[in-house]
């Protein structure tokens, strides 16, 4: 939370950030598509990665904020509005998936050009794989995209399954600490898959 | 941020934030009026006060709530939907904002009945103590009230002076720390007034 912002010439500056943007859960954002006027804001928050759910190549002048910045860029190349109407790839939205839950690419944006569907779509998988009820996942979509919403993409989230995330992810750790208050922390361990050994086929 | 959550004898907790429940910051939440069947979702937020922007009663189960979690309710009774409309009350929204500031009160949640136009104008006017732009404080507004915005609470946002608040901020410390990745965290301390002390006429 940052209440007065000084450049280093003790400038005040005034903070823009992107479209549709909001904060998701600690160290998860989401937006409409970053623009150069909203760099200083994005800067304020320490991002460490960037997934880019667009098939059109990042912006120059996006890739050299996130070169300056030393963030990370996650492309996914889902399509956006298509005639006739395509389905959400489900194994490219678990591919975000994978990289949206780990924390070490926390603090992290998602965006796609709106904010609305294909961020939306994402975020709302993340609600499944966090338990929130299905009424509360599709009232933040719907909040996200507004008049937009579509129906298909509801049907997408309340019909993605979450179990092969839950397969992948051995361990969620909680650490609990703090500074006069309690604070949560997920830890986030690679999965160790225990093959079976063989057996002797009994006689 | 939990991905599978037990209850004491391990089985799964379906988890239902209140309507029109965000996170505004780290550690700040919004949503519309809590009812029972979100409380096993608070609990998840570990908060340590609430700002209840209602003049009704807090109901019974809520304050048990509160009380069996050790949370502080501060209550600030803004009218809603008047007849005629009345203006917000700056003074109590400014006493609001001192209290949310305060990191020493968070995780804090802020509600009123629906989260949409008292809780909005509190998040406004924080918007713009953070030096957000007016057209992204707006439009956040906008987001979260839906069709019911109404213009008069744009202009509160925007004729609402934070002046008055800069004043009893002595200092905001940034401090840095991490686990693999930064993370900010505001301090915020008393203020201490210096009186000035009364001078000899000048002769």
């Amino acid at each position: 939370m940052c209440l007065i912002m000084e450049t280093d010439d003790h400038e005040a500056v005034v903070l823009a950030p992107p479209s549709n943007f909001s904060m998701v859960e600690d160290g998860i954002y989401r937006s409409g598509f970053p623009r150069p006027e909203n760099f200083s804001f994005l800067k304020t928050l320490n991002l460490r990665s960037t997934i880019y759910l667009c098939p059109e190549p990042y912006p120059e002048e996006n890739l050299q904020f996130l070169e300056a910045n030393n963030i990370k860029l996650y492309q996914f190349g889902i399509e956006g509005k298509t005639d006739p109407p395509t389905a959400m790839p489900k194994d490219t939205v678990l591919d975000a998936l994978r990289v949206l839950v780990d924390v070490r690419n926390h603090p992290i944006l998602i965006h796609c050009k709106r904010g609305k569907h294909r961020t939306g779509c994402l975020v709302g998988c993340l609600r499944k794989v966090q338990s929130w009820c299905l009424s509360s996942v599709l009232e933040e979509y719907q909040k996200n995209a507004g008049l937009k919403w579509r129906q298909r993409d509801l049907n997408f989230i309340e019909t993605f399954d979450i179990v092969s995330l839950r397969q992948c992810l051995l361990s969620i750790i909680y650490q609990y600490h703090g500074y006069g208050f309690k604070r949560r922390r997920l830890a986030y361990e690679e999965e160790t898959i225990q093959t079976p050994k063989p057996q002797a086929a009994k006689v």
